[in-house]
């Protein structure tokens, strides 16, 4: 057995310290510098040629003995262990940084850096929350040992309770506290959603033009992906429906379609309704910004309307609240509560306690309503001033915008490019999207979908002269 | 066209307001209670006949016009609209409930109610946690506008510059921070991964005994699922992995199996890196306990092994600060950490901020290490005081738990139904795991796999007792 000398060790003995130690012999062994079999030196020589104490040369040589690098030979010290495969050793390390694993893309767009803009959809004005309110609800639950365990499967049951008045109350929704699902935001509760009635192959529908992140959902699951028109102002167009088809699901926006703003009639409701019977497929209604509607109450459900049978119903905190909050619903028959709760924890686990247990004192305590109140006046007045400054200056551009949401479409006809548009709006610090990247069948028309919630007077009166000069420039 | 009085309606006129004039008229319309075309009482006379304001009555005939049950006609009133199809009101409202919509199950377990109970593996002692601290870290951070809005698709970036200083330092691990996504927790890391490594129908391995929770993701993605041996010290055996295969990922715990304990020695680790090299198959190293090893530091990750290729590195902060907070993050190549991130986006979206701004300052801070250092000390006397326990009552027992981790299995030779046994235990409060839900290959031994994290004297000195006399009566 041969004997290696310290210095064949390699090791810089200047302040040399166990960690450094242990990672330095580590490499050694690794990269094959000695022959396995070998012995070290001695712990004492060790110590007395690197000028390190006995002790951490000891734990650095028994963190690579328990490693399996060496094996302590009964009185004669450390042995490099002989079964390390000689072809590890072997190995270029080129080779093996170069190799071709292969990785799953679904279509799905790769993205790792992104901010936020103004007047993106999707964002909400957090300047009007009371964080203060916020803040002392949640110190309140902040130390609660109970919150920081397991959780029931379901959600908080003082969110369920609370989350359950509310929407009887304010969208007729039928269910109870055991048909309720808390998830962290709307997106998990629509893939959830998706699992819970279709496996991979099988077909679902969605709408076009509709929300780019369900379709990326939809893709994930693997599912066999269709699409129905929706653009006009009654959104969602019932007669277009395949009569007979094997759909497992119709994921809709019935409330306020998105990106078009269309609001399904009654009418076209009951249609719906008994097509989703007649073939036996599952509505999923996705109530992402019902709570902003100006002129009345939002419109009953879906789910309401079929008395919960037949409808999922999805919603979320993101809009009401504010998007990093992270916590929305999936409301669904009771005999699929447990089926659904299983997806979840199969995907996720538990939804985090504290922010639900904020959240329903939040509601409990009237604090939602009355800010929902408050935002609705701010929104519609923002909306209404949106839309009449860019009837104003686009009156060639058609304006999709109800009195409803907290976004809006236009439609610029003869424009070419429109996401070339928005990525030159966005040096400019504005975050609207392309109409295109929404529309999934056929040639899309073009345009903007424009977020209202932050958008100020300022904000405006930049934007207008820049997409006048953005416009002219393109055409 | 007919004109129906305030009689036919069936209101009660008695404190009636807007809300509920609203739901009967729409319930009475829904039930066909009057022929469609008819026309209202007008404004006026609904409003003397009931005994309401003028304007209650009005405010509920235009939500029901919002909704498309009624039709203003011009100085007449408001008809009930004639274009709801006949067949909706015809329909027995029976069959409407009772119908055979189908949903997917994966053959994963419903789960509705479930509550956490003494000695349960995957709890951590909370009672040890630094709330005040944690709170105060919170408060910091709790009116931060800028932690409402959306978030970097990765994460949020201190959290992530925190996290890989610390995970290069302790697991040796080879990534930077754009190689790094936060999770709301490891099980979404586990199934992120597996979506991002292979698509419904491709197979992928997992190890027997393990983790029935990743069994249930890989089940949800609709993966083919196959099974490695790894109960012994050393974990899972590399000897048994198929040679030539089309297998598309491992999945695996080589720092501390879950739920057997080996530990996987170097030449082990080295032995698999060459199979998964030549296989092609990635490997995905689930880092769930690996903080808690008593005696050395934590073995070195495969991950770092392999200079970081063909490996993904799952960890969490579950078991390290306590299981409600879900927050965990998964370590991919870097080429492929855009495709992670749009798998997160389309499964769940951003990561809820405020919990990560908190946390990477409590590891910035040097508050981690701190708690880490005193967890282990203090588990290490746990599972000491468990295990000599265990041998000194039940000798006959076969107990698998080295120096590491937060929980032991006791195989029981003879017993026929360790989920029996956990039912009784569960009556008392012990939430202990049959073993047998562990295994997935053959005919499964029988045994608990018990939490050590709140295993007081006063627990122990109930459960031995309990635990002898339930297994004279099973035996």
């Amino acid at each position: 057995m041969q004997r290696l000398s310290t210095d064949a060790l390699n090791l810089d003995g200047q302040g040399e310290l166990y960690k450094q130690l242990y990672l330095s012999l580590r490499q050694q062994i690794l990269s094959a510098r000695w022959s396995t079999g070998a012995l070290l030196p001695s712990e004492r020589q060790l110590a007395a040629d690197l000028n390190l104490s006995r002790s951490t040369v000891q734990q650095a040589l028994q963190q690579l003995v328990a490693e399996g690098y060496l094996q302590p030979q009964q009185g004669r010290g450390y042995q490099i262990v002989n079964t390390l495969p000689d072809n590890f050793f072997a190995a270029d390390t080129k080779s093996l940084h170069s190799s071709n694993w292969q990785a799953q893309d679904y279509g799905l767009t790769a993205k790792t850096m992104s901010h936020s803009g103004r007047l993106q959809p999707g964002l909400t004005q957090v300047q009007q929350f009371p964080f203060q309110l916020w803040q002392k609800l949640q110190q309140r639950h902040s130390n609660r040992v109970a919150l920081c365990g397991m959780a029931d499967p379901l959600g908080y049951l003082p969110l369920r309770h609370a989350l359950v008045q509310y929407l009887r109350q304010s969208r007729q929704l039928v269910c109870d506290e055991n048909a309720i699902l808390i998830t962290a935001g709307a997106q998990q509760a629509l893939f959830i959603a998706a699992k819970l009635v279709a496996c991979s192959g099988q077909q679902v529908l969605m709408e076009s033009p509709g929300y780019p992140r369900l379709k990326h959902a939809l893709q994930l699951a693997e599912l066999n992906l269709g699409f129905i028109p929706a653009a006009g102002t009654n959104g969602l167009n019932p007669d277009l429906l395949p009569p007979n088809s094997d759909v497992k699901a119709l994921f809709l926006t019935p409330s306020h379609q998105y990106p078009c703003g269309g609001i399904m009639p009654l009418t076209e409701r009951l249609r719906l309704l008994n097509w989703a019977q007649a073939t036996q497929c599952w509505l999923i209604e996705d109530d992402y910004d019902s709570e902003f509607q100006y002129l009345h109450r939002p419109i009953a459900s879906l789910q309401g309307l079929a008395g919960g049978k037949g409808v999922l119903f999805a919603g979320s905190f993101s809009k009401t609240l504010f998007p990093a909050l992270r916590l929305g619903y999936l409301v669904v028959p009771p005999e699929l509560a447990g089926k659904a709760s299983a997806i979840q924890q199969a995907l996720h686990g538990d939804v985090a306690l504290l922010p639900q247990a904020v959240l329903a004192d939040f509601i409990g305590e009237g604090h939602f309503n009355r800010h929902l109140r408050k935002m609705r006046r701010y929104y519609q007045q923002q909306k209404q001033q949106v839309v009449s400054l860019l009837q104003q200056h686009f009156p060639q551009n058609r304006i999709l915008a109800q009195a409803a949401g907290l976004h809006l479409t236009m439609l610029i006809p003869g424009l070419k490019d429109d996401a070339a548009l928005c990525q030159q709006l966005n040096f400019h610090g504005f975050k609207l999207q392309p109409f295109s990247r929404y529309c999934f069948l056929n040639e899309p028309e073009r345009g903007l979908v424009i977020g209202i919630a932050d958008a100020d007077e300022g904000r405006l009166s930049q934007l207008i002269p820049l997409l006048q000069s953005l416009l002219t420039k393109l055409d």
